[in-house]
């Protein structure tokens, strides 16, 4: 079976790593791709890695409305992707959606975390937070996939587990302390993604609930906990291209130490193909780089009756991208894995 | 004036920044350096950089022990530096130690961090904890200084004045959540320190209490607090040369907001040539990196009540080398920047 | 077609990247992978990424001499291929050899480079040098493949298309400038290889005809050129963690302008899956990171009749494990870019 | 003695290490920084670092047009220094420009090499090259000093004592191959200076005689030189923030081997603070980091004839700023050193 697919926002980050694996992935053919900057210029010049897609042209988001795909990708800022997914809907082609239009249930919920109105509210209830850990049955038959960010995969994938099962005190807050690679401040030329700017640096920006990507993570964490869950976020940026590292802090409600933490983790993700749950040692993002694995390990600190939990991601892999193909391999009945090895 | 040093393991990270510092200062003669490794070397031959103790030839510390100097500087590891600071002691030479040796005031928290006996406890109670924020004073006359470690440093430095106002809800833990360049973890050639291991990484180690400068920073932070004081740390390695950034979290027990914390550490600090508070944005290794500064800001988070504190520090500059100088200039009567501006 | 294969010396850079790429490949079963030091251990412990070749446990070369495959590959330092090549030899089991034993025809020259006797000197005879783009045919029917070291590969591939047609004025020595990522020096944990030592830092090492891969370029020039060539290598470290850039400088026998240049790489790589020849601007290593491509661009500077070209590849990917599967997918009838992809 | 001194481009990466190095040296008084974008913001707004100069307001070129000084550094783009240079000059302050427009002596190579007319050509008579290894003498009397490039310092630095004593056989093209950090490349946030672009990536640009700094290099090789010397240049960026690396490869005229490369090096060299002629060993940009030195080594290929130097420099050290400071201490009778020490 193949699969047409097309490309909104090809020649960002996400779109180019997108690329890349779906070049690997024998039940894919991309139709089109757009781009509004480098429109009329073919893929192979743009990424000359590509074999297969290297003679497509890149076409605006205009230009692509007539052109048919079983399915969409979209790689474009929050707000841009409501539009195009309401035209492809109709068509009864499905999409997943890469930025954060179709990550929330709730209208109200958009509104409050990204301060502007939704352009296609009445499709919320079409489409499914696309975590496959969480939601494969869902994510199987939906006609829209929310693709979660970076930071909330990194730190889903860790908490859920304990919140499901009810283990967090959640009278105190969950303190999520992330770091990053730059590709996650994306492709646009800033002060803040210069070399000699970033490079030799680490520093937190957006602390405590500014960051966009906290309403997503309370509102999935709500979604397994028993009662409400606080947040306090801290999202860093560190020297690397790619990669985050999530550093999750909790109160334990009961004595569980560290290996019972462990074992819990490994029970949840069992038989899932890209966690991987650490028995000794503690993830690094090194491991992980150009994959769509999430590393995990739990500790739990004996006088405070903390557990700490440690994630690692590729940002552009599992945090974006690999994650996409995951639930792209589920609606379309693939093998999960496939395009995803190695 | 000028004063006579030796310095003990000047061929270290912390004992090479020394070196390069030490040049820049007008009131400083090394008169040895030792080299357990390199002895026989001269130290223009290890440090091209060197300019005027570049003749100077490495000798081991047993060559070393007849060699007067009026101050000397131990950038050794844990355990080493006691032997020799009796000796020194006994000369009524000054002692600058950079290692741990002499950071806790008791024998018996220096066992239980270090698991290892003292070899010279009874000279603890002539040494000083050299943070000069803090304890200048004993400094000034002191005849041994424990200078503090890198991540005490960091985070100390940010989380003291609240501990002194009695701000902080000391019923629930303070997390440190460090990310500290590579230079901190040695100069041995290890799989941890190999570049294509490194590089593109970011990993935690020894979280909760495992770290041994959980001790310093416990001990320290009690000296200040009403009450009890349990630290939860995670310190992180991140693929950068030379940095620390902490990032703080504790409990207010009382209704401040961010500026009400701001204009805290402005008015602790007003006078303090090496700290900078700032009004707005986050700190950022980069902007201290080869400087003895202290970069902190605050923020509280309004839903949680919690106080997130950052903290950005050379680790060889104000972490190490830096802070050592500092507390010389104030030991010797010099002014506290000298060889520490720019 | 399912191959059974065998990896010698898994654990090092080029055997993980090796078995990064194999679990991409539908047609490769790995059946044994070797590693003198962490034998006993499951590949998924060492390499969290495998999927398909978790469970598979390292053993001793020792141990692996009774395993059967269709084909190994050699991973090792060089001299320790021969005799690991004899047995499979006699097996009539196909060899890569991603080691120096097998690039060159003649036993002298090896004893000449590598400063010891060759061990299997008499299979010699059946090794094909395994650039593809200039041996394709041979390669094909080969018993054993000397798989060409990450240098000469970006330098025969920019300079083989001048040399074959006669456009270099080889009275003058051919000048190459290369630059590699940190991963090129191995995995032991060095001096060179610290962090902190090789980031922030670029250095040249053995110049003139002091590397190794200087015999094995002239050797593969000479074939190509109408008389004797002389190379002047200069390889230098610069931090990163994988890319080569090869930078080649030779003096034209000829009035051939930049386009000229161009337009004969274009020519006579026009059917290559993975050579790009650039129109405009110059190769990068970031475009190549992760690939098997090998980049190319030429100009020729007016005032001196000079020719410099410049090559990018990925050291782990053309410059070693991409280059061995694509020998692997030639010598087995696959398709070339099976597995190399994206 | 205090010298009051003013800096144009205060806020530029070259700017910033004046400023830095200033600092150290009890000889300066900063008494204005002009910045058209920053301007009306404390340059301890800016730069945290700074202790002495911290209340001093950053002005516009135009406002700073009265503030009289002892003596200006221009930091500015071509072009942009001509005209300040008059209004200085008639007022006898004198300059140093680390900009472009007062390297050349005579206005048509400055018009052939930057594409534009020299807006004070008169003025050019009274300008020195400032490279003190080579000038020191005119540098100490110069009303203007044109501070060299960073590339035309590494390059010269090495080649410059063969051609002086003629062992360069100038039939044959010179050729320097050089490896810049990311910092030269300017502080305007651009696709190159992308952190996830240049970060992991090594490119060549502008090669052959197309960079600005050829012209420099090749007019002052021939004032050494006995016969007219060509140039073949090329250079690259690669992923550090700051050093310089040049690998310059001639012809020998004459028999003499490494040893006696090495040994005309040292004569040259022997009294110079800033330089170091390595005996083993080649330079490294790590050891020259953070300061004014110059690393130089060379070696001779036995079957080429050819000679190999090699020279590692900070690009804003002795590249920029570092070489500016030892042109200033010259010129006011410092000793060479002041502020650059260690």
């Amino acid at each position: 079976m193949i699969c047409r697919i097309g490309i909104y926002g090809a020649t960002g980050y996400t779109g180019e790593e997108l690329l890349v694996l779906a070049e690997r992935h024998e039940g894919i053919e991309v139709v089109f791709a757009t781009s509004e900057r480098e429109n009329g210029i073919r893929l192979g010049a743009v990424y000359p890695r590509l074999q297969k897609w290297a003679s497509i042209e890149l076409v605006t988001a205009a230009q692509a409305q007539e052109m048919e795909a079983d399915l969409v990708f979209l790689c474009l800022p929050a707000g841009e992707s409501a539009r195009i997914a309401r035209i492809r809907y109709n068509r009864h082609e499905r999409l997943i959606d890469l930025g954060a239009d179709f990550r929330f249930a709730k209208q109200s919920d958009y509104q409050q975390w990204y301060q502007q109105p939704h352009d296609a509210a009445d499709l919320l209830p079409h489409a499914v937070y696309g975590l496959p850990e969480w939601n494969r049955e869902q994510i199987r038959n939906a006609a829209i996939i929310g693709n979660p960010g970076c930071y909330p995969t990194s730190i889903l994938l860790a908490l859920l587990p304990f919140l499901q099962a009810d283990w967090v005190d959640c009278n105190n807050p969950i303190i999520a302390d992330a770091k990053s690679g730059i590709s996650g401040a994306g492709k646009s030329p800033t002060r803040t993604t210069h070399f000699f700017e970033s490079h030799e640096s680490v520093a937190a920006y957006k602390p405590g609930r500014q960051h966009r990507h906290v309403g997503e993570i309370e509102t999935q964490a709500a979604l397994q906990a028993s009662q409400g869950v606080q947040i306090l976020f801290t999202p860093h940026l560190v020297p690397m291209g790619r990669g985050l590292y999530a550093t999750v802090y909790f109160k334990l409600n009961r004595d569980a130490d560290t290996s019972d933490l462990v074992a819990h983790l490994h029970k949840v993700y069992r038989d899932e193909p890209f966690i991987r749950v650490l028995d000794e040692g503690l993830p690094a993002t090194r491991a992980v780089q150009h994959s769509n694995l999430c590393m995990l390990s739990a500790y739990r600190d004996q006088e405070t009756g903390m557990a700490v939990l440690f994630s690692a991601i590729d940002n552009l892999g599992k945090g974006a991208a690999g994650q996409a193909l995951q639930n792209f391999n589920i609606m379309l009945g693939f093998n999960e894995t496939t395009g995803l090895l190695g």
